[in-house]
């Protein structure tokens, strides 16, 4: 086992562990497997580990700190200073084309763009919205002379820019956006305009304070037909903040989180802008006013415009990793030192030694691993299409569908993994110095934006749905029945509807029952075969709604056909999430297999099962409703997480020091070793009033003596 | 069906609806039943209607409410004023004795407490700490002559205290506290002393910055004897705000939330209090320093005097289903109005039809009801204990487990309802004005202050246990094994391991089959089961750990039941758990029995119905691995679940409504109405243009009429 290449991603407290574990490993015995920390976190740096370390180094400037407690004009006013402090290092160019100052490095700038969360994720979004949106915007959906003109100063900060997007009444219907762009072809330019209320630009960052332009999204209409949504290039305020004519703005005031990013309306009343600042890549206007574009069919051109967008979805993903990596290296470390309740020898115990401490964290841990080594296949696929290595129409539909599928799932955990590390350091966590409320209160908003979570889900089952179709294109109602029972292929039906047998089978024999389901292949398959059972029966219903209206009453057709899909909408959210499930799962084996020492495969195998298991037994209803496994291997599945529980609890603190990061990322106090110290302290006190007598018997003591 | 009684709790919102409802009602035929919305509003306030009432009159005025962005600072200042407003309104006075200026009221004085979080919870948190903590001490821990001295400017609020029981090192485990309090018979003095940094007592509101005085917890020695945690008053600073000699303050600085309540710490270096100052009703020193008591065990003496914060829990639980209300209310409304993506009939849908919308809202309606339900039951308990009406040792346990089942559901309950709602209102749910946010990260600490919530529960499956031993105690080994295998009684072996005749019964039959789980009876056997069988498993698994040990080695003993009980843990939370759902399910039942109004009924027993199968549904696995009910039966239970939540769709605006939160003590922009208004302006604005010919084609409808 080397440790050769681990020094530069332990952290300082890592190293002052004694080696071979001490007592706040939970008494792991020498013989078993541990770990190799820095090999692990060079597995979850993956591909771009340069640039999240050069990444995680400016995360740990104090300049880029958050301030508990700092007044929302002040945060505001911070944040954009800090956006000047990424210019100057260099941090925010890497996507931009390497002549204009960028290297064309699509994957490594998410990469490093995911770790500025640990700095502070106002300053991490509102980067966002300059760089990764309002500037990527500029250099996806226009041209060369829009590059020339404006990128050089998006990129120095010189001109800030806003990304407006979002309607009040409309958020994630974006082709459904009320704000006009009619050309003038008199004049040559366009009139952009908000016809009511409803249309108001909303929630833009940038737009309430530092914007001096916009790119706006609005119904592009030339010689009076609406061509759908396209993008516009509109100045907003003078350099020295005041509104331009026609354009109005509102402060969205306090949010949630993220109050360093100054949010508000825009709103735009016949403002003209040139011709020439349609961002015209993939549709543009000639000056007597004929439309073109590429891409003949409406919806394809709206979809491939929005397709840009994939970008945003991919930076949350890997961020809610950072932030969930961040909570439970803060939580491991106090649980391993925190004592609470005396345990059998009189000693107080050790927070992590509880049972339910136990349940409460480590499959988080678990969760963790899945979603970062999913999120660097994510990030994979969105490098090959955007540096142009594999950019066909096919890969950018398998990298929307997987942004769509992973962001939800990752953005809620990071809620959920942020809550429960709260609450297991009790009032401490509550402390915002100790980081983690502030993280939680910040990400609340990553759950619906770039595209709401359910929503997401919902175009991905839309997705499987498609992808079943023209599967079963052709297939007759037998074959559809048996795809709905699940008995797609040979390998499910190893699992198929023979629950009675297998009952009988296990009846006592937890172990062999449990023995089958370690197997990859028969998580694999269980997995598999749930999201495919899921989405076949949610096609069968919606079929089956349909079948007796007769082909040529369209408007039949489509008021069942909605009907039908709300009443699956549910189901076919929840196929979508069991397939965002296996996903994670899927590049979690993956990166185990390819992880050479021994020791550190061993220990990310337990991992991954537990993973595995405890998707399994999370859905365990399912599986026993539709006959896949018995309640006898239900019941062992549940016994064997808890197995894998109590002997990963020694490797946790190895597992959450791979995250690598240190205390300058960390900076929580309650994660510093400080109450390790004071129950040190406390223990000593104790033991010298004992050892020289002055220690008061306790009443209860005299009592039982007494009896 | 009379509305005489409800003019007082219906919304002026609710009243502008059309009778019968509107089209944002989704559509209800007029021979459908209604609730009435007053008399359910009523059975909602419950016994203490008036003093609900009376506070959310107070909780309406606008020198009480939260002011997003606010810093610390001015917000700790406002606190304390508006603690001033209630002294002077006399909201506070309630609980005290009636010659000291107060009425004796327990039950309503925490009715009242309750509705203050509509207000702002920093707000009641701190009223809380004066009233309700510091003052509840001395009340309920002293004697006449401490009320007498202390009482009246304690109600006054000149003098503004701490509670000062939980330290740095010990949250939950209050007994362990390491604050000392060593009586000298010298100088008839007792001496507070911190011995080492983690005794110092933390999390005190009143701490940092306006206490005056403290309720100290430490460990009462005398003549060399630690007679167990006792309360002391100890004056800390004088009016002026200068720390006493011996006391320090540390300020805790920013919180996730409540942040104007000024928590910190306190620590005290050889602090002398005459022996006057132990609050001596469960414990006295004489003044040549021997101890007496009249509870005999030091035990039950400990429990005696922690069960008086029992109204904390029951005040937290109160509180946050009044936010679960408050969260429904503001995103049913927004969700009836706000609309989305464009349905069958060409116009957008409004948010509540859509399945997806109404799976996450609905149920949550109804696990509100059953808490509010829940909740009014635990205040008549608590009123009859701590108004001496029934003031038994056996009513104090039960009251003691009651609160200990309840608020951990409600309290976590609060927080998954408000981030629901928050997500379901998507950006504009972020934005501080429509205060979801402010009160999720101010209810945050709920979860784990007055007790940790799995404490708690875990205090719950530790009496249940008790329990089963005490039934179980002369039981054979086949009697136990029948018990853990659920066959408790008849009632519930008609759902007993049948579930293969069951399956076969119920093939293809769902209708049929869900018939039976319709029933009151079976919901509650179903339920009772559960809980009986999960305990029984537990105390099974913790007398075979142990059997094989001889009973005289009681380290071995103590050792193996540690370990057993570890292993045990989340079983027998997840039991406590099921308790409390049994409970909440209980209390809904009996309250709809009440109601004579025959529309009422009916809608609420459907939101019961939801309520008790949404518990098959979550724990199905549970009931599928133990053979309680067949795949089919669980199908048919989710089948029926999305019936009544389609059903109870068209009752959702009156469920809301009978909660009785008008906008004053909403407060959210987005459930004024104002996004209806946008709604009709946007369509408005749609149908004049189509009227005057200038509303454009889209390229889309001309691509399809080309085609």
């Amino acid at each position: 086992m080397t440790h050769a290449t681990t020094e530069s991603t332990r952290t300082e407290h890592a190293r002052a562990v004694p080696a071979g574990g001490g007592s706040e490993r939970g008494g792991r015995s020498a013989a078993e497997p541990r770990i190799d920390v820095g090999l692990v976190g060079d597995a979850l740096l993956g591909r771009w580990k340069q640039e999240r370390l050069a990444s995680r180094e400016l995360a740990a400037d104090p300049r880029l700190h958050t301030i508990p407690g700092q007044s929302m004009a002040e945060h505001r006013e911070r944040a954009l200073e800090q956006l000047a402090i990424l210019v100057e290092e260099g941090a925010i160019q890497r996507a931009y084309p390497g002549d204009l100052g960028g290297s064309d490095n699509h994957g490594g700038n998410i990469a490093a763009f995911q770790e500025l969360v640990l700095a502070d994720p106002s300053l991490q979004i509102k980067s966002g919205v300059q760089w990764g949106l309002f500037g990527a915007a500029i250099l996806h959906l226009g041209t060369r002379p829009h590059h020339e003109k404006w990128l050089p100063d998006v990129m120095s900060l010189k001109l800030p820019g806003a990304f407006a997007m979002t309607e009040i009444g409309h958020g994630s219907d974006v082709a459904s956006v009320g704000t006009t762009a009619t050309y003038d072809p008199e004049t040559r330019e366009f009139e952009i305009h908000t016809p009511f209320r409803g249309a108001w630009k909303e929630f833009l960052g940038n737009a309430a304070l530092h914007g001096q332009a916009a790119v706006v999204f609005a119904q592009l209409i030339t010689r009076g037909v609406n061509h759908g949504v396209h993008a516009f290039f509109v100045p907003i305020r003078t350099p020295d903040g005041e509104m331009l004519p026609g354009v109005g703005s509102e402060d969205d005031g306090v949010k949630g989180g993220l109050n360093g990013i100054d949010n508000g309306r825009l709103h735009f009343t016949h403002v003209r802008i040139p011709r020439e600042n349609l961002l015209n890549r993939y549709g543009d206007v000639a000056p007597d006013g004929t439309y073109s574009s590429p891409i003949a069919s409406p919806g394809r051109r709206f979809f491939t415009m929005i397709g840009t967008l994939v970008q945003g979805r991919v930076s949350l993903d890997g961020s809610a990793v950072r932030a969930m990596m961040a909570a439970l290296a803060i939580t491991v470390r106090y649980g391993s030192e925190r004592r609470q309740f005396p345990g059998a020898d009189g000693r107080e115990k050790v927070l992590l030694d509880y049972g339910q401490y136990q349940r409460r964290l480590i499959p988080r841990i678990a969760e963790t691993y899945a979603m970062a080594f999913a999120g660097e296949r994510l990030l994979t696929v969105f490098d090959e299409v955007f540096s142009g290595e594999r950019d066909t129409d096919e890969n950018r539909q398998d990298l929307e569908t997987l942004a769509a599928a992973l962001k939800p799932l990752s953005t809620w955990a990071a809620l959920d993994t942020l809550q429960e590390a709260r609450e297991a350091c009790g009032g401490a966590g509550f402390i915002a110095k100790n980081r983690l409320t502030g993280l939680r209160a910040d990400l609340d908003i990553y759950v619906t934006f770039e595209g709401d979570n359910n929503v997401l889900l919902q175009l991905v089952g839309k997705r499987l749905l498609t992808d079943f179709s023209a599967r079963f294109k052709n297939a007759d109602a037998a074959t559809l029945a048996r795809a709905a029972a699940g008995q797609f292929t040979e390998r499910v039906t190893r699992f198929g509807l023979r629950q009675l047998a297998q009952s009988v089978a296990d009846f006592g024999q937890v172990s062999r029952s449990v023995e089958i389901l370690r197997s990859v292949e028969s998580q694999r398959a269980l997995l598999t075969d749930r999201v495919e059972t899921m989405v076949a029966q949610v096609a069968m219903a919606m079929r089956d709604a349909t079948k007796d209206i007769p082909k040529g009453d369209k408007q039949a057709l489509a008021v069942a056909g909605d009907a039908a899909f709300n009443t699956q909408q549910h189901k076919l959210i929840e196929a979508a999430r069991a397939h965002a499930e296996l996903l994670q799962w899927e590049a979690f084996t993956e990166a185990v297999e390819q992880i050479d020492d021994a020791g550190s495969r061993q220990v990310l195998t337990w991992l991954r099962d537990l993973f595995g298991l405890g998707l399994l037994e999370k859905h365990a209803a399912w599986y026993l409703m539709h006959g896949r496994i018995s309640g006898q291997r239900a019941e062992a599945v549940t016994a064997y997480i808890d197995r894998l529980i109590g002997r990963l609890r020694h490797h946790a603190l190895d597992l959450v020091e791979a995250f690598g990061l240190g205390p300058e990322l960390l900076r929580a106090e309650i994660a510093t070793g400080i109450e390790a110290e004071r129950q040190e302290e406390a223990l000593a006190y104790v033991e010298a009033r004992i050892a020289d007598g002055t220690w008061p018997t306790h009443e209860k003591d005299l009592r039982a003596q007494a009896r």
